[in-house]
């Protein structure tokens, strides 16, 4: 399984909370290792996020870093490939051999406008349908294809609260 | 390919506006026909998603009702098989056969709270993960193992704008 890192492009404390909040918990349940927001820095994100890896396991990451070209730069020096995922790239079906064969992945999800250099510096820009809709969705989608969905089962170390699936209604264990 | 519709439960206007946003656009760029929001009405969504139908093409509906009971009813007797997206459900991996079988679907996806109600009125909850993460990948990744990843290279009639897939930057075709 190749080792993913999410990078939050461009994020805009109070407005896009929400959103970014949801990157997190998609990176950290379809088995990224980390997302670094770039942009503005918003702890409280942080520690929403790290209170859900508290409760349900792992050793997912939050980092922040104003500049978002030092990560690229940081993480391809580290030998990451990097995709950027864009409605304006090729199709994800189409390329999803060539990022299938990568160790180490730095995906880039971007929020209203990403500048230009960020399609330069990029590996591979991806599109997941070419239709506007959602980066959440696009990250999901595209973790979903990378992982083959092997990480739909992924179980998390150190879990004091886990989910056991039921036909009707809710049952979560704990311990 | 199944007739998809999605009932968005329990809308609150202003403080879901940009999450509900982002599932209506994924609904319809990965494939289903229509959302009905349940809750609170809130016109400016259905007008932003109006738009972007208007200029990137299809049929795509929005409306709104304010209990999602009525809606489940509906649809249960217009022979849709009811699919409640939930953390709690069973994995979606193993019930995908069973869901593919069916020839109209009404997914449900829920915000903060969904009442009991709901998991019992459903014909299957399903769990996209057993994490908790987002609505909207949980919506994004159902569609797409749904429709089997042919939903990605959609063409939608009548459109203004099209995107064509390129390697860096934008092409966008218009007329």
């Amino acid at each position: 399984m190749p080792k993913v890192v999410v990078l939050r492009y461009g994020h805009r404390a109070v407005r896009d909370y929400r959103v970014t909040s949801h990157c997190c918990l998609v990176a950290r349940a379809f088995g990224a290792e980390k997302i670094v927001i770039t942009g503005e820095t918003d702890k409280s994100i942080a520690e929403s996020v790290e209170s859900v890896v508290k409760k349900w396991g792992g050793n997912f990451k939050v980092e922040f870093e104003e500049k978002w070209e030092k990560v690229v730069e940081e993480y391809k020096k580290k030998g990451f490939f990097v995709v950027h995922l864009t409605m304006y790239g090729l199709p994800l079906e189409k390329k999803i051999e060539k990022i299938r064969e990568k160790r180490k992945i730095l995906v880039i999800i971007g929020s209203q406008k990403v500048e230009g250099a960020v399609y330069q510096k990029s590996d591979l820009n991806i599109s997941i349908t070419q239709q506007p809709h959602s980066e959440i969705a696009a990250l999901a989608v595209s973790l979903d294809w990378i992982f083959q969905g092997k990480e739909l089962g992924k179980r998390f170390k150190g879990a004091k609260i886990k989910v056991e699936p039921a036909e009707k209604g809710k049952k979560v264990l704990k311990g």
